[in-house]
């Protein structure tokens, strides 16, 4: 198998992660977390102190570069994940991204009527030049340890943030907009599909082995309105995504929090690999999914609070849940280890190396 | 049917809500609101600033007869339900319960370590008499208008109060207690379950016809601890419960917000009805659960800042996904009409009338 984006590049020495993405057999289950880049490492605390900002390291290409890496330094993980924020693309749309110390994310000029809505566009990609040369610049540090992956908000997630300004608790305000003029909330929606296909297409042209949608905030919404607003725009996405790039396939997770009600909705979305938070029952999962697409999931990551020997017993739980993945020739039910959301910024480090431990170990034992 | 709790009190005129939640065949689905006597409505927050606090409140027997009774007064809705709140449990044993304003609840002592669940105790009723005497006063006033619901919250969910202090949006104390000390939690969910049933059932003997479990955080739970942490102690409850009292049979109901996953495990639960939030399918949890227990909402909250006839539009998809109830003799599936979850203190009160409108005049026109 070729898993090596573009000859720019050094060939890939690991390529455990995107042959599970694609199904394919692997000695071990794969393992990596989500925001393994983040705050929980005081090596990543130190470079935020030396940027300033977190977009400040964001849009720094040494930076990000630099935090990216910082993961693999400690821990035998099985893929890198780009350092950046969902909400990029809505600020490159002009809406004014800010992030006030210890508040969260805040846009200057939040999307809430007509006009606002009328105003959109697909943004000029050259306004994110900053993350595309950071895609390159992490590749090539890279050195092909491992595989870089790529990503975006779903095109609903990003309306969240649009329409409600910053975090939100209830979404009264993207609701409001949803049940009362579900007109403008698909027009937006649309624009958002199209800015998120053209943002992941160039990240894999600058070198992204792979790439992921957060759909963080597709499980607060109704059935029904999950389909309508948030589900058929991931598949807006996905059908205008590379799924090859310099002869390499370019695999694609879809990971919906809260989304587990909605597998059965999920299973024939045009994508490698469905994430899944702790809620869901990865047996169930995987009888429901598994004919069609890779798992990737799921242990609470409230587990790495616990002293080693319980984050052993309950990764054990987890790869035991999936059950035998694939071996031998030809594709099959694979497993991709994660969180089931982003680890805590009050992990213990060394917690972090029990897990991945535990996953190696274990999911070796299983074959 | 026998519906009055006691003789003391008047007969009942509207049992609609009672005979849906015991699977019998109403003329129309019942509605009623979680949240309903609160702070969207202008006479609630007048009576909430005469009694200075939210404790004054809860705690006076004629201003919880007052606002209870309020929103009957503006809408044709089918139930009452006692206005309270849920940690009166936990400040009857002694955590020291309070609300600053704006800031939602805090204990000055919660329970962190084993010296302090080693001090928890099922807690001295008298205690909690004001909440009993509020039942009767309350039962007295409605006058057999509608049927009173008594309600407490899950042992879990207390548990995620008490050992956070106040509410999370990580639940990272409790969750690190359950992983590295399960010991300590499981004593303390007997406890609360053990408390929490005695308390239900002094509800129940001052004059409560329904009771309700509020398993508010059910939902974020990893799938597994959500049965062993969660739902077996909802369990424990409900074991203990009055079933009938005065000669009349009293339903019980379970919510677990964020629980759609786990409907088949709540199947076989020893209560009446299932409440049900806005992301769970009622045609799809009709099969799953519908042959035994009655199930009650779900429509979203955020629905109300639409427009009326936008909101008739959303009641009657709310209605056709649970389909025709059971008509005629005996029992069958029956629909109990909600919210998903507690109402919005930024609700229109003109809203809510469409709403109730809606309901009573398209379940009508089903049968």
């Amino acid at each position: 198998m070729n898993t090596s984006a573009s000859s720019r590049y050094a060939p890939l020495k690991n390529d455990t992660f995107l042959r599970a993405c694609l199904r394919l057999a692997t000695d071990y289950t794969p393992v990596w977390m989500m925001r393994q880049a983040g705050r929980f490492l005081p090596e990543y605390r130190a470079t935020r102190a030396r940027a300033g900002s977190f977009m400040g390291l964001a849009t720094s290409t040494d930076y990000a570069t630099e935090v990216t890496l910082q993961p693999l330094e400690r821990f035998p993980i099985d893929a890198a994940i780009l350092f950046s924020d969902i909400l990029t693309v809505p600020d490159a749309m002009g809406l004014g991204l800010s992030f006030a110390l210890g508040e969260g994310p805040r846009f200057a000029s939040p999307v809430r009527d007509e006009a606002a809505v009328a105003r959109l566009a697909v943004p000029d990609m050259d306004k994110l030049r900053y993350v595309f040369d950071a895609v390159s610049s992490i590749r090539l540090a890279l050195d092909g340890r491992v595989p870089l992956i790529g990503f975006a908000g779903s095109p609903w997630t990003l309306a969240c943030y649009m329409v409600e300004g910053a975090g939100s608790d209830d979404y009264r305000l993207v609701k409001t907009m949803l049940y009362s003029r579900p007109d403008l909330m698909h027009q937006m929606l649309q624009i958002n599909a199209d800015a998120v296909a053209l943002y992941l297409n160039c990240q894999i042209e600058a070198g992204a082995q792979a790439v992921m949608i957060f759909d963080s905030w597709g499980g607060v919404l109704a059935d029904g309105a999950f389909q309508e607003f948030s589900l058929a725009y991931t598949r807006r996405v996905l059908s205008q995504l590379h799924k090859n790039f310099g002869g390499a396939r370019i695999p694609s997770i879809v990971f919906t929090k809260g989304g587990g009600l909605w597998l059965d909705d999920m299973a024939d979305l045009d994508c490698n690999v469905l994430g899944l938070d702790w809620t869901v029952n990865l047996t169930k999962a995987r009888i429901i999914v598994g004919g069609s697409k890779a798992l990737q999931g799921n242990l609470d990551p409230n587990v790495l609070f616990a002293q080693a020997s319980q984050i052993e017993a309950e990764v054990i739980k987890v790869l035991n849940a999936f059950g035998t993945p694939h071996t031998g020739p030809g594709s099959g039910p694979t497993h991709i280890f994660n969180l089931g959301h982003g680890i805590s910024q009050h992990t213990p480090p060394e917690h972090v190396a029990a897990l991945v431990q535990a996953v190696h170990y274990h999911s070796r034992q299983m074959r």
